[in-house]
């Protein structure tokens, strides 16, 4: 984000803050920020406070920053779950000026190193509970994505948390699982390095992804996930049904109903 | 294959069978073969005869084309399952003519439109029971690997089914199971179609693999793929342990171990 705002003379100057002295030591190097402080030295500064650290780590930092803000400036997320977001800021003074957002991209990389040009591109974005943020709080951040190229979503911070457990918390978990499993029982490795397909690499690459990030998305968005699972692991019971019981009939309907995600994913 | 083989300067001539006419004349307007013709009209003129078939089909018509070979003549087949393939044969007179594959690459896609140019390039493939083969007909095969640009990995029929069932069969389970998930659960499908980002369509982009193509491979390959079927369930619900005991302790050594993915993915 840094990188595109600054390109696009969107943002004049960006200050980093960071808990990590290396991510620090490389943000400035990679030019990402123009220069770092401490997050009490840098809010008065800000027009735009942009908080991007894992969403356990956001619900405990938003009341400070919330308390740091004049009623000029305005406060953005980019956490993957909301629910719990919107409702530590529900009784902020200042509520107006905080807009809790998430933009729909991300890789299995983090860290300054991980950021990627034109990253956001074409790609949506969510902003949730408009109608609790100040209208020029708002606009700015509906501008920042604009600037990004991303189109913008709107819904309620709970309807996101239930989407969002079906679209990409559970792929996650998959993802994390399959990978397992295939270091559980595939024992040579030379194997799994020698045959792996493309059809594995993108299934698994995911499981690649950082649980410093993932297990406090889990966490928050516990119920909506584990109502997923549960059916995700219901699904997967029908397959090993159907090869157990050699119904190939059936096999052949959750395939074909399967397909249907076709007419979803090439919709665009 | 055919666009490679006969760019390469490899096939002179490609005369395609095909049980689907609308199939055949694909096949010819985009140039993946030369003439169309029967089984029965095209072995005699061949010198190296490729099954490329649904798995099931191809057990069916094995003992057929091995009736109608000469001793001069090769077999391979690139189906994704081998030990039935290599049963079906074992007994053959002209067991030595045939070179059971399976080259690893693959997309979603099924027909001659889906053929890609450099499809093979740099990808393994799998030559198995090679001690069965006679000295001519393994080189044979093993030159237009060559001529693809593939790297040829050796092992034997039963131990490819165990490995394939790891590393690429159960990645279409999970992304069959997943998609039905979603489509399950999710019945907004603007939601998903607006959200679904880069995560999401590379998990369940094997969703839209073909039926015809699958249900055969994981009739024939059932034992392997249950076994690895119950790991992955039970890989899974220790994920749903941890969320509903709330044992992030455990969550976080899980998503850990599944990094180790890392590893063997990025050896290359």
């Amino acid at each position: 984000m840094a990188l595109a705002l600054k390109e696009k003379g969107f943002a004049m100057r960006v200050i980093g803050v960071d808990a990590n002295a290396e991510h620090c030591k490389q943000a400035l190097e990679l030019g990402l920020v123009d220069e770092i402080a401490t997050l009490e030295a840098a809010i008065p500064q800000s027009d735009l406070i942009i908080l991007a650290v894992p969403v356990g780590v956001c619900l405990q930092l938003l009341p400070t920053v919330m308390g740091l803000i004049t009623s000029k400036q305005v406060v953005m997320d980019v956490g993957s779950t909301k629910a719990g977001i919107a409702e530590v800021v529900a009784d902020a003074a200042l509520r107006g000026r905080m807009v809790p957002t998430h933009p729909m991209w991300g890789t299995e990389y983090s860290g300054p190193a991980a950021a990627v040009k034109e990253a956001f591109v074409k790609k949506a974005t969510v902003i949730c509970d408009k109608e609790k943020c100040d209208a020029d709080a708002l606009a700015l951040v509906e501008k920042v994505y604009g600037v990004l190229g991303m189109h913008i979503v709107y819904m309620n911070a709970v309807a996101h948390d239930v989407h969002v457990a079906y679209i990409s918390h559970i792929s996650h978990i998959t993802s994390f699982a399959l990978a397992n499993t295939v270091l559980e029982k595939e024992k040579e490795e030379d194997a799994i390095f020698e045959l792996a397909s493309g059809g594995f690499e993108s299934t698994v690459r995911l499981a690649k992804s950082n649980p410093a990030m993932w297990v406090p998305i889990f966490r928050q968005n516990r119920d909506n996930v584990l109502d997923v699972l549960n059916e995700h692991i219901a699904q997967l019971r029908k397959f090993k049904a159907c090869l157990e019981k050699e119904n190939y009939e059936y096999l052949q309907e959750l395939i074909e109903n399967a397909n249907k995600i076709r007419k979803v994913l090439n919709r665009g």
